[in-house]
């Protein structure tokens, strides 16, 4: 576990799978590139599904999420040393369901474990008929069947020296409508830039070797992931993107978009990996811990005011504590508090403005 | 400050004013209730404004609704010991502003204090022109010249055994129409069901002092405070009541209506009081604590998703750190927990289900 082990940049893309025929349907992102670091977790990398041709179904598509929901959750349980507690639930509105798997730490005797509080659920639900909010929001008629899976997670560590982290990858389809969603972005406390860069570098190569435009996904990540009541980003952003289908313009096939979202889901080790080995065994004044819950409101309020899945999924009665998994275990709030100038809690509020850190 | 001082429940409506000819127009609650306590401070009784005549004025309202911040902060203030920090604030968008009066006790130094986080706002203000969002939401030409006048007030204790409240009353007028809208309610972690009876007794007593339906204003009250998300309310209650006018089936003056709402709230002494003296000195365990902190989630969680009066200040760009000055100090998220049956924790979601509370 302690070897060091390395590649470059350009094995994104490269097929470097271990496990045999099963998985020769996705071109799949794997090794991590951290300096030092555990290898990458086989185990998951086995079980990807191959998806054999355009038709790809959301069976097909469910089975994918559900093997990015397991790299994810092998790499967090070998990094932290924490294991997940599981709870599967049924969509009672129709058929299918949830796998929730979440870690907690909350006790001040688990002070020292690296996941506070964290979850990464995966759904896979159908219904004769859309809920009304959804069909008004989708301009859709109220009574198309539909089919909804996604993978989603939120990661809230315990040292401020190691950022929030949330993504998601989400599929939808009425009727003979289909789209893809999702993205992954980042909140700090306290960070380095060099890390930061590194983060949207890897984003940037992605987009690139699927053909998509980076910018344009950051830019809508800095435009969604923002607190408006305050003018202020909830972090230093990533990507989103949100309708991804077929079209004359950009004429990819459902199991192209697919490989996309896999492909991200996938590269949650690269991109998350460094922040957590940078930080995770800095020491942690009461000072910074206070700063990171006092920020952590911050997230709250993004999450309950502004989200539009939060809110999406509450208003269609979906599982409230699936849905809320992604607030953060403590959050403080003060009466108008600002740090003083100069100091690093100050400097916070720089790194959060938006920047073309990809380019630096 | 020790002497025992009592008075029944008849006091309601008894001008118990010791101060002179300003204060003549208010018919005025005065006089505590507990059992052991300290007298009421005569300093805030002395300053509320006379209202002469029905064609009582913003300004009037504003000077009355001042007095009765002066009032509930002198009361706070006596009672915790513990001095408010006073901010004013210009409305931007017009003329007038706010006086946010706030404590906090954050740190662990300051843990024996009442008082863990709190604020009394007072605001008034004038605009040549509604808010569009305010506009559309009151059917109103949105260049309508407008007032708005209120005093609104959340109190966080430290301890557990003394229940968060929230009170507020409002006036808005634009162009020829004008109304009152207010309520007080309280949210206990831990509670004497005494207590809660004697809260809602108090608030019957002055509805019908006043002419007003207590049951209807009750009503409102629990249909308002629901968190519809978890089909669970966000404490036992009290009033709510909004568009307060003038009408045929109900003829009171403006004059009048502005009374009950002072009225309303120079009784905050007597509603809360009670609460403070009985729960502030009992020993605090850490797991009541703990528990403290989880439900406080649910008042974050109302607040931001449900609360009109937060979405309507957001959306209409008011002072952030006023509107959400109602955030608890502290407050924690666990994911899917629930307090074993048979534990007072337990209790809490029964004495959180609305109850004939003033006919026990």
């Amino acid at each position: 576990m302690s070897e060091t082990w390395k590649q470059p940049l350009s094995y994104l893309g490269v097929a470097a799978l271990s496990a045999g025929a099963a998985v020769a349907g996705y071109r799949y992102l794997t090794g991590y590139r951290y300096t030092t670091v555990v290898p990458p977790p086989a185990a998951a990398a086995a079980v990807v599904p191959a998806v054999v041709d355009e038709s790809t179904n959301a069976d097909e598509i469910e089975l994918a999420f559900k093997a990015v929901q397991n790299h994810i959750c092998q790499f967090l349980e070998d990094e932290s040393g924490q294991r997940y507690k599981e709870d599967t639930w049924s969509y009672d509105k129709g058929s299918g369901g949830g796998i929730s798997r979440v870690w907690e730490a909350l006790s001040d005797d688990e002070r020292h474990l690296l996941l506070e509080k964290g979850g990464v659920n995966f759904s896979g639900i159908h219904g004769a008929a859309m809920p009304d909010s959804a069909a008004t929001q989708f301009k859709i008629p109220p009574n198309t069947a539909f089919r909804a899976t996604g993978v989603s997670l939120v990661i809230h560590p315990r040292t401020p020296h190691v950022p929030t982290i949330h993504a998601n990858i989400r599929y939808f389809e009425c009727g003979p409508r289909w789209w893809f969603g999702g993205g992954v972005d980042v909140t700090p406390y306290y960070v380095n830039r060099e890390r930061v860069v590194e983060f949207h570098k890897l984003l940037r190569a992605l987009c690139e070797e699927w053909g998509y435009s980076y910018e344009a996904f950051k830019k809508q990540c800095d435009a969604y992931f923002l607190n408006t009541h305050r003018k202020e980003a909830r972090g230093v952003g990533g990507l989103f993107f949100d309708h991804l289908t077929t079209s004359d313009a950009l004429p990819k096939s459902k199991k192209e978009i697919c490989d996309f979202l896999v492909a991200l889901g996938m590269l949650f080790p690269q991109l998350y990996g460094p922040f957590i080995h940078e930080g995770k065994d800095k020491e942690v004044t009461p000072e910074q811990r206070e700063f990171q819950l006092y920020r952590r409101s911050r997230y709250v309020e993004f999450n309950l005011l502004h989200d539009r899945g939060t809110k999406f999924g509450l208003q269609s009665e979906g599982r409230v504590e699936s849905i809320l998994m992604s607030m953060p275990p403590l959050a403080r709030w003060k009466y108008n508090w600002h740090p003083e100038e100069g100091t690093p809690e100050a400097e916070l509020y720089d790194i959060i403005t938006p920047k073309d850190w990809a380019s630096m």
